[in-house]
């Protein structure tokens, strides 16, 4: 069933949810007639099950038929803090993320980052509305928020503000990712660190340990920037019982 | 440090290993100097840590300094057999599934597949170099072999021909997915069934039911097609032991 979030200029209102603009335009391209229902999300982890009433391009009203929690939302929030790759790794990492349950997405410049933004702010924009559609398709109850961290220090910050956090590490001391996970498969919350192309500069790593992440281990194999992202919250959801 | 396959024209010949065609000219862009040492793999999971001592457009001569096993290799085997998707998907699927430690990749013509290849078999030698590129970057033991299947039957023919048989499946009675990999952790062969674009028709569930498939849930969150077989394996990986 199509799916909209209450975001932006939609809104609900009352038993009637008026979705607009792109949203209204998408009604139209997916011949949604009256009478015809799609579900549409507060964007806080409820789903508004709905049915429309009349629509045209600027404008789409729907009646809500029932409410029901989402069932897409994980039970854990994971935060993704990646360094920034290059092109399109970085639109990749985003829509791959929140299909695999990432809460939210930062990426900052690391030192090894070969992209170079002048102003990566201006990115956000669409880095979300990549994070919107992946949040609609994978039928999730949040729009997960891609943010953009101006240094390291914060980065580190954010990360030890979860219940668990992590620090993907392709050489030296680390602890094996399962082990970490079995013992702490009740964390409400999980910050997952992982590099750009060229991986972390050991002075990253050692900085992470310091700050109290665990510096961990996914394996033997070599993954590129753009998947680790998503096989660490994909371990992540399994370990917390969120992938079944 | 680089990576290369004593694979195609390639040889092990005594102490010495012979390169040739397109990985000699890789040699050449890399830049290696006689002296400088690669990682050669003989594909069946051993590594040859190798010094260069001569090298042309045509061929480079390595002598072998040591001999140990490679460590990328998972101790389970699983096999993705994933209906036809269109276009670039097929290549990502094929690159994060043996990034991701797949022993073996097989697209089949499924029910709601939209691509519709005249002749897959022609396809084969592309998307092996794929499966070969991204083992070398991955620091795979092996080269996972990408095949095609004719028919569905041969498709489930193969699935059940692993100790343990995984259908993921979007909709209906479903076992989770972690339950199924718990009670089989020491599984020393899995195989994966996904669908294309559009999912699975119900006959092709029935049928694989029928056949002794665990039909599972990966979670509540709709996977692409492109993203359910990395996800899956991921979640194989971790449940055997070999994400740490």
């Amino acid at each position: 069933m199509a799916r909209f979030f209450i975001a932006g200029t939609n809104l609900l209102n009352g038993p009637r949810v008026i979705i607009r603009g792109r949203d209204a335009e998408h009604v139209q391209v997916l011949r949604i007639r009256p009478g015809e229902d799609v579900t549409i999300c507060d964007t806080q982890g409820t789903d508004y099950k709905c049915r429309l009433v009349r629509a045209d391009k600027e404008e789409a009203e729907f009646e809500v038929v029932e409410v029901v929690p989402c069932r897409g939302e994980p039970s854990v929030e994971v935060t993704v803090l990646c360094g920034l790759p290059k092109g399109d790794r970085v639109d990749y990492i985003i829509q791959k993320s929140v299909e695999a349950g990432a809460h939210g997405i930062v990426f900052f410049q690391s030192a090894r980052s070969i992209a170079k933004p002048d102003d990566p702010y201006k990115k956000l924009e669409r880095w979300n509305r990549i994070s919107e559609e992946a949040a609609k398709q994978s039928g999730r109850g949040i729009i997960p928020r891609v943010s953009w961290a101006p240094d390291y220090g914060e980065v580190l910050n954010t990360a030890v503000h979860h219940d668990l956090a992590l620090f993907m590490y392709e050489t030296g001391e680390r602890e094996p990712l399962n082990t970490v996970l079995e013992a702490n498969r009740s964390a409400g919350s999980v910050s997952i660190l992982t590099g750009p192309e060229g991986g972390f500069e050991p002075f990253e790593a050692d900085l992470a340990r310091i700050a109290g992440l665990h510096i961990c281990s996914m394996g033997e194999r070599i993954l590129r920037c753009e998947t680790a992202p998503v096989v660490a919250v994909t371990a992540v959801m399994y370990a917390t019982g969120n992938l079944s």
